[in-house]
């Protein structure tokens, strides 16, 4: 068993960074973590042999697009393939951000717009920290300051394989 | 909307901390991630305010606990109750770790033993990031190097509301 998969399943994201035109790029991510409420700061680790580390480096913002499961085949492409070539495959729309330039995607259920705050080198990834300047959401995703369940929110579970939550929800028996 | 819950459902896991007797700590946590593959490398963000910050701080070393929904009830006293007097409450057993001298907790799914190797405050947490020292699982719960999606892993949606994952596997049409 390798220790890291003992957290798995995670959730999958996709992580858009660069520019619209020849320097876009967009890779899936399980890496992903909140790191503080106020401000609201976030992090990804990125290995760097990715494409996606060279133009957040460069660029110093991605943006954190939530994937349902319908989204499923752009997401596995987006982390299995290289490069820019790639980005020809995806039937995904990119659309302009609020804040920051590297864009957004369509069809997302969320994306969040983050300014990189911070990076450091932990083994073979880098964690690139970034402060939440803005962000756009599906409202038939998430309501009442909270996600529904029944959104299909996609997880990596191994490998080729994924998973999406139940939608039971389940709540302690003291609260 | 509060940016940070865009990226919910998240994992929730138990952060032991502390050394067993008055000084033994449990707190739930949802910000969690992996940051290397090899090392293996983790990070788990906590807020200054929590007992086991103070804890991690003193013995720089941590387990993360893997939860299945049947922990439920001990996850919630343990994220929302304060300091060493809730430990009474918890109904787990503390084991012997393997490599470190913080415990594990015997009715986890899997506790993953981590030194502390760096610590960076971010906004309104610190976060710790430990080296991944060893680590043991439950076999039921674990197979061929893979997270089985009958084990019911536990996932925060919101506030006291907690899911699990459907068993169903997705895989892309194209692998």
């Amino acid at each position: 068993m390798e220790a890291y998969r003992l957290l798995y399943p995670l959730r999958t994201y996709l992580i858009v960074s660069g520019r619209l035109g020849d320097e876009v790029n967009v890779m899936a991510a399980d890496w992903v973590t909140v790191l503080s409420h106020k401000p609201t700061i976030v992090g990804v680790a990125v290995s760097p042999r990715r494409y996606t580390h060279k133009l957040i480096t460069k660029y110093r913002e991605y943006v954190i697009s939530v994937p349902s499961i319908d989204m499923l085949d752009d997401v596995w492409i987006a982390g299995t393939e290289s490069g820019p070539s790639k980005i020809e495959k995806l039937r995904i729309t990119f659309i302009k951000s609020k804040k920051i330039v590297t864009p957004s995607i369509r069809e997302a259920l969320a994306n969040i717009e983050c300014r990189v705050i911070d990076s450091r080198d932990y083994g073979d990834h880098t964690f690139f920290v970034g402060e939440v300047v803005d962000y756009t959401y599906k409202k038939e995703a998430f309501t009442d300051n909270e996600p529904k369940p029944t959104s299909k929110f996609l997880a990596h579970l191994a490998r080729y394989k994924f998973v999406v939550f139940n939608e039971e929800v389940f709540t302690p028996s003291k609260t």
